[in-house]
């Protein structure tokens, strides 16, 4: 009966896997905000090096990992995939339940499997500052670490409020060395703009984004980067699911369920884009998004062009969207809280290759801990969603009598949140109503494309 | 150029190794607190299950690993071994330096290996609860993670102050199903004794210690489990060493220094042990365990039988001792601030088997930023004190121009002690004098035998 299914160093992916190749319909281009016209290379080079713009918009299906950035992977991948026994046996449930747990790398998530090659290529370019933006301050944390490994300064706008609240990431940060702000900031004009309107501005994603997209334009020396959304970051997430589908080879088994939490969808792209591969060539296969019910981007919000940020400073991309000055409630998994997806993880899901599925938190809390008590790991509020998600699959199983694969991504673990599960313990965890009226009125405030 | 050594699970030990049988002078027995006899299994009996008691005096050298134990060690067992090429490059020297990494268990330090089996053997005695103790809180989650698996109850006295102070912990233990109370309580007569005298009472160790043997001596369905010390805790440990064993061999390599940080002893006992064997049979081979200046047990401390706890209610153990009642100032590194060590490390460090070094915090967080920002990691402030000595060998190996191999324990990390790299950050981490005139003083009380 084997539970850890690992992979030695010499099966890490050398190659990431681009679906831009394969997908049935491409996404449409990102549009200049100001223009509205396909936005080129030349526009995204002030803020990217040319390395990541050109994987962007690459559509040749493998792209080989640089051998530095290889050496870092090999900190913590290949990541195991568990079989979670304990949690079947606690379920009564027929069904296999397999999960990827990418909380081994330093910074406890998925995160690094961009922010290192994001480092790497900047290096490379001869960048010397990245500068980025975070919430609750995973990603922040992350780049702060692929930094310090590369030895390229990071600065991070963290959204002030969780910059207040939650110091442990900011702490992270500073201890792998990168300078964290509490944003809004008076270094940026997006950011003085904000606070003479509003000198306790608690601050935004989307105001974090503009003041690290000014910093970043305003200083030749300095480059932007982003955690989620774009090609890139999804393209450099594909290790992920390049392992597990060897891991479920290994054991001769293959997913007819594959979950992810779903934010801006870097971590289920990850998981899920190489087995879509196969299903675009006819296997049968589920891939299901799992998202907060009080940000439900790809179960309530509407396909069409929105801007990245809250300012309108990005390029539009083609998303499902709740609307980019839709502020959702301040539920514990800050990782899910944006209002759109990324524009690939959109397409497909526009297709009907991907599902949704959307939870409320305190019924992915309650998952959460019953996979702890049973498997031991302490997942982030984000990866509960998928927890939850995958047990709700386990038991449709039982009930159907079916002995069906679920694999699902333990994204990140839960060090870090452990006020969340306090307040869930204690019952003080509430769950929002699905707040229709706003996301109507955010939709209706967008440009019309 | 490898950087990570990984073993199969197939690999993991089957027997653990109880140095028990190779050491050239055995420790002196442990003896009753009242007779000043050595004490027999009945004595231990109400407290443990007989198969520790067993473990605890056996000089048997391989002890079969039950395979539900196994089981369970394979969620995170064989544990990583890292050779730190960057941060060799950091220091300039010709040393190579390894790292094993226990972090990677549920609760991210190497307790569970001990946690795990102290759980399962109490389980197939019919225990329906363990009682423990906790300070800041690495032991107790430990346990409760154990318990949650095996289905059994786990009651935790946390130090009162550490319980208000450092609340993630506890909240870990909590999600893991554990009941935890802050320590003085009043649920034991020790707890009450101790609240009349003083209600503010902030709580220590050894008042936990006392509250949490009382509660499994007066309930016959409850037994009591400690995290270090005892000769049961450390064999459990031994994997670690015993897999590194393996590491080494299979890269053809051979430590020259084994480092440990040492509060009670168990995880340095754990890398060590197995390497200490072939030293034993001639081998060269140095180690050194590393101790926090403020409680300088083995450097400054006195060989001779005391207490376990501060009231004096456990065994007396021959150890090196700043005596029983000696408080160590509040440093971050709260893992290591016991009175005393393992009878075991203290005969072998009595017989020359084992060099002891001591350090002050500031200098210890130093060397924790610098691992941090090189090798991605950011270790807990217990095995930052390892961190810092392995550091220091090689310098001395790039002074005397040595090529010589050194491996540390890398015992835990520090996502829950991120507040402690705050205050070194901001400056506000001060180093203790070294506390000659209490430790004097709580020598002298201690009973002449």
């Amino acid at each position: 009966m084997q539970t850890k299914i690992i992979l030695p160093d010499s099966e890490i992916p050398k190659q990431w896997y681009n679906i831009m190749a394969d997908m049935p319909n491409k996404p449409a281009p990102p549009l200049h905000p100001a223009t509205k016209q396909p936005v080129g290379p030349d526009d995204l080079s002030p803020i990217f090096p040319m390395a990541l713009i050109e994987q962007e918009v690459s559509d040749q299906r493998w792209i080989d990992i640089p051998e530095d950035v290889l050496k870092i992977y090999t900190l913590w991948r290949p990541s195991p995939m568990y079989r979670a026994h304990r949690l079947e046996e606690a379920l009564g449930t027929p069904a296999k339940i397999y999960y990827k747990y990418e909380g081994v790398s330093p910074a406890g998530s998925h995160k690094p499997n961009t922010s290192v090659p994001q480092a790497y290529y900047n290096k490379q370019a001869g960048v010397k500052r990245i500068a980025t933006e975070t919430g609750a301050g995973q990603w922040g944390s992350a780049m702060a670490l692929a930094g310090s490994l590369f030895g390229i300064d990071v600065t991070v706008y963290m959204v002030k409020v969780s910059y207040n609240q939650k110091p442990y990431r900011r702490i992270a940060m500073e201890t792998w060395g990168a300078e964290v702000f509490a944003s809004p900031t008076d270094k940026t004009e997006a950011g003085r703009k904000i606070l003479e309107a509003d000198p306790d501005n608690p601050g935004s994603l989307g105001i974090a984004i503009s003041e690290a997209v000014e910093d970043a334009a305003t200083h030749s020396d300095t480059n932007y980067a982003l955690g989620s959304v774009l090609n890139h970051v999804l393209l450099h997430q594909t290790v992920i699911g390049l392992e597990a589908k060897k891991q479920m080879e290994l054991i001769g088994d293959y997913p007819d369920v594959i979950v992810g939490c779903c934010g801006g969808g870097s971590n289920l792209a990850g998981l899920s884009f190489p087995f879509l591969q196969d299903k675009i060539n006819g296997k049968q296969l589920r891939v299901i998004a799992v998202e907060p019910a009080s940000c439900p981007t790809l179960t309530k919000g509407e396909f069409r062009y929105d801007f990245g940020d809250t300012a309108g400073l990005t390029p539009l991309l083609m998303m499902y969207t709740l609307g980019h000055d839709f502020v959702p409630p301040g539920i514990h998994a800050g990782g899910l809280r944006y209002h759109a997806d990324a524009p690939l993880v959109c397409q497909l899901y526009h297709d009907g290759l991907i599902e949704a599925k959307a939870y409320p938190q305190t019924a992915v809390f309650e998952a959460a801990l019953q996979f702890a008590r049973s498997e031991g790991i302490i997942p982030a509020p984000e990866s509960s969603h998928a927890v939850k998600a995958a047990i709700d699959e386990a038991l449709r199983c039982k009930e159907e009598g079916k002995e069906e694969t679920i694999l699902f991504n333990l994204s990140g673990h839960g060090y870090l949140d452990l006020q969340a599960y306090a307040d869930y313990l204690e019952g003080k965890l509430v769950d929002y109503e699905y707040p229709e009226e706003k996301i109507k009125e955010a939709l209706s405030r967008l440009p019309q494309i």
